[in-house]
């Protein structure tokens, strides 16, 4: 077998170690004559699996005492409704903050059942840094302020967590989540898709300062309460278990490898690499300023952009998969999770010299 | 390895084959480099394994080109808000008939959200018979009368299919599709949740007749429009890729060993040998009425209750796993999908005589 570097920007690579642990169980886990999708979500066996998955997250993020861990379904757009299903009050009215796609997606769905307004852009920077938080309208008692840290699209990360005084801070944190250390308690609710650095498309998690857990309003189908989730250990109906154990095996090999600090050091190490290769090249460029760049995504373009198909064709060859930009921007996009070892990004540098060289 | 027999009613036993499919590509998809669960859902690879599946389903129950299938995550409890959020029209109203406790929970959720009334009930018979369609008290020009098949939890099931002249039938049928050949131009909305014969948790399967696809209504999370669901082809988000690509290879399995009609005439033997066992003895007893038991969920209690624990303890003693009934009504429950293979129903059955004979 060999197996290609993955810059895909989700569903993503996952570690290698994991799969084949993963491999190794999948008919019989750990000898009890079945698949872990094949057991009762209540029964000893899978209880045990997602407690643990549970506590290695706990510990691996360092979540306090008085947040609720949430394993949902639906990835981060049946978040964008939930959120303020959940965390609207009677006549209230939330925050967001637009810095590229996936906060745009998150403000038009959060508008379908609230009073949601964008409290400022990237627009007017060409989404090429985060507007500075200094500048933030925010309107006054706002029942939580939405930001996405790390837009997967266009690459921009926030330089830091900004600091919004006694609003509830809720963040889309699909693509950064474990990528470095965080200070959950700045955060009221943190939510992520799995399937770029947890684990399998499939699983959603949610992170909430139980404070914010507010009893089900008339119109949140009870499968969207954070309430009716929490109070059934996240099961009351059948959960996504193959993608919770899969998550738990992810914990494991972040523990085994580290945990949060290590993979910050090895990601900025991945990450500096690359941009200083775009950054020293006249070929290939990143338009982001160089505080707000994504350390999980990384986009470029090529001076010469007919040469797109060509650049993809010959990264395939050297088996660099899935290198083309989001569709609705085009381009180029590495994304190089936790799981993308650094030989990947090595090799992906040394094919853009070279490409830069023949063709350039 | 050895392999137990998995009588669980969800997550249930997956087809040994199928798993061992997955396992043998785990890590290297057909030489590609990379798992299926690594790949982005709208790759040229995944695109084709999605779409293998679909065209597998609808050969397998002969789906009508009318209808629509869609991949959908949240299981049968995210249906229960979904189909009223979509289906229910403006100051419409819908019917519903109780079986069981699943019936009961659609009912519940259904209520939130609308004009939902409950039209007959099994109440009076203590579930142990769908009450005669003749006596339903329809109410004239429901949007839909919804149905639930088969009852995991009681293993009460319909000898037929209701007739309901122009009104659109919608059915939960979780633990009963794929099991027999059915009629879909009969319903009007099937939906499934798939970790009992379809795969693993966290799919959920809609075949929905096209004219019942509405624009989303105001209040409807775009995650719970079928309309948005159809249009983007059940990919407006991440999908859940891996349990969509192990769906499929259960649909493969299924066109192997003679689709549909094979799998009623194995599920029919399997089930008669067991009620037969039950029939046969004062020991063990199952209440349905013989015309209205589940081929695939077989409740059955002991005579003396005392007992129960000792039959599982030597259930798992001989690799029969999970046999113990739902929490909410105790006793034993033999869930005896397609993948339970025949020879696990006839060492259930030897246990039960052994069991009997020792203990009775």
């Amino acid at each position: 077998m060999t197996r290609a570097f993955n810059f895909c920007a989700g569903p993503a690579v996952l570690p290698e170690e994991v799969l084949a642990w993963a491999r190794n169980d999948l008919l019989d886990w750990q000898g009890r004559g079945l698949s872990v999708m094949e057991m009762s979500h209540r029964s000893d066996e899978f209880m045990g699996i997602a407690h643990q998955a549970e506590q290695d997250l706990r510990q691996l993020l360092a979540i306090p005492a008085n947040y609720r861990v949430l394993f949902m379904q639906g990835g981060a757009s049946s978040q964008f409704a939930t959120v303020p299903l959940n965390l609207l009050s009677e006549g209230g009215h939330a925050d967001y903050v637009d810095t590229g796609i996936w906060s745009q997606k998150g403000i038009a769905e959060g508008r379908r059942f609230g009073d949601v307004a964008e409290v400022a852009s990237a627009r007017d920077n060409g989404y090429t840094a985060v507007p500075d938080p200094d500048q933030w309208v925010l309107r006054p008692g706002a029942d939580y302020l939405h930001i996405t840290p790390n837009e997967t699209i266009g690459g921009l990360a926030y330089p830091a967590i900004p600091d919004l005084g006694d609003c509830p801070l809720v963040a889309d944190l699909s693509s950064a989540i474990l990528s470095e250390p965080l200070d959950v308690s700045r955060f009221g609710l943190i939510y992520a898709g799995a399937q770029k650095n947890i684990g399998p498309a499939g699983l959603t998690l949610v992170i909430i300062r139980e404070d914010l857990i507010k009893p089900m309003s008339d119109c949140t189908p009870a499968m969207m309460s954070y309430a009716i989730a929490d109070k059934n250990g996240s099961m009351y109906n059948t959960p996504p278990t193959y993608a919770w154990y899969l998550a738990g095996l992810v914990f494991q090999w972040l523990k085994q490898h580290g945990g949060l600090q290590a993979m910050a050091t090895l990601n900025q190490r991945k990450a500096g690499k690359l941009y200083g290769a775009i950054d020293n090249s006249d070929f290939y460029n990143n338009p982001i300023r160089p505080d707000c760049r994504s350390l999980m995504n990384v986009p470029f373009t090529l001076a010469d952009e007919s040469l797109n198909k060509a650049f993809l064709a010959g990264a395939e060859e050297r088996r660099l998969l899935n290198l083309n930009g989001h569709r609705s921007v085009g381009g180029m996009r590495a994304s190089i999770y936790n799981a993308m070892p650094e030989a990947g990004v090595d090799a992906l540098i040394d094919y853009m010299a070279d490409f830069e060289k023949e063709r350039a």
